[in-house]
């Protein structure tokens, strides 16, 4: 696992860039965003400038009221504030081969819009103890890595790769072609979470804490998997639920 | 599971349970709730599910403003708070003997110094869902069933019976006199979770989070066994580690 993991920047709070220009130029010189704030109705052949330059990217962009913006930062914001990320996001595309190439049969886990910011920690700690190979979250609807989730992964996030992505769909249709099979857990099954055999190349989805897992992940889905539950109280945690189905395939694996 | 449940003991203190599911899981379970505050205007499919249970029901119901529900508890109440008793203690010696009448294989889950609340919480509403048969911690050194723990368990804590005694080494003798192993869960062993036979009536033992299982549990334990680590993040959250064995119960037990 060693060789997939790069050293992430240790950052105790998320440290601000603000102006458009500045905002640019961190974006052109790779900075790694965590989301841009960007005052409503703002106009002109820079913030044109800049909005091209997102188009496509994987990084958030949030139209909120100037005065948003003057919560953030007392300094000259021009109307565009960008949050460095604690953490250095990684291309899903990148990881695969490696873990092919070292003979390694690649164990992934998508989030699927996990919002609460604990659960985002506590699944990542889950994942690197369990020597998942990557960590996959949407761009929109999951929560901020920031330094709460940061504290409660123990600082697994700062050494499992995290990939962000505007579509998990497209992912999880590029992990398919990779060989993967997309083992959904989900409570809309009859099948258990032990019927798959992740001896295979396997990504895990796990679905946000209230809705579950979108559709289209669902509809593409190679197994739907779900954990048994007995008496009145029938719904995990996510990060337990997590833990569970990542260790039924570390147990058949082992 | 309901023929273990008991009714609650009368009032000690009154105490909050705040948050609409932790609300309705209260009820169900049938607490004494003296009364509920709800705050004014509250609107979503679940508060309508409160709304029926109540419908009928011999609960005060007090449609208040959110400054009322603020004064009362700073905690994220979500629009609900219950004025209720806390739980009604156990004893094993009442609980084992049922579990077999009733044609049932033990499964009890220790908790030896788990100081946490919120982890305490998280591990009722998982062992719940596990179907475990009673949660067993010591008098001392152990976290305070509160409304907090309440909250996390998501209301579990009401519906598996909780045994207090001021000795688990003494517990866990009993239990083997019962029939019953006790499985330690540790990372002092090279025995994997996966080892043990827990089709067997069987005492998992969980530790505290920071010192682990106690030396006299270690000593007469049946069995030491531990959850395969991967990488640099050589630990799991306490809450995670319990929901991992009790399912590797569960599967063995399919």
């Amino acid at each position: 696992m060693e060789n997939f993991r790069r050293p992430s920047r240790p950052k105790e709070n998320n440290e601000f860039v603000f102006g458009i220009r500045a905002v640019i130029e961190a974006i052109k010189a790779g900075k790694d965003v965590e989301s841009i704030y960007v005052q409503r109705g703002l106009t002109g052949g820079i913030i044109l400038e800049l909005k091209a330059l997102l188009k496509g990217s994987d990084i958030p962009v949030h139209n909120v009221p100037v005065e948003k913006l003057n919560r953030m930062t007392q300094k000259n914001h021009q109307g565009v504030i960008a949050v460095i990320s604690s953490i250095a996001f990684q291309k899903i595309e990148d990881i695969i081969p490696l873990i092919y190439e070292k003979g390694e049969t690649p164990l992934v886990l998508i989030l699927d819009g996990v919002t609460d910011v604990r659960n985002m920690g506590a699944i990542a700690r889950t994942a690197a103890c369990a020597g998942v190979h990557a960590l996959i979250v949407p761009s929109k609807n999951s929560a901020q890595i920031n330094a709460d989730a940061i504290k409660t992964s123990a600082g697994a996030l700062f050494s499992i790769p995290v990939c962000r992505h505007q579509s998990l769909h497209k992912v999880a249709l590029y992990l398919q072609d990779c060989g993967l099979q997309i083992v959904a857990c989900t409570e809309k099954t009859n099948e258990l979470i032990y019927a798959p055999d992740y001896t295979a190349p396997t990504a895990i989805v796990m679905g946000s804490e209230d809705e579950g897992i979108s559709n289209e992940i669902m509809r593409m889905a190679n197994h739907l998997a779900k954990i048994p539950m007995s008496g009145e109280i029938s719904s995990l945690n996510v990060s337990v639920s997590a833990g569970v189905i990542l260790y039924e395939a570390i147990r058949q694996r082992q």
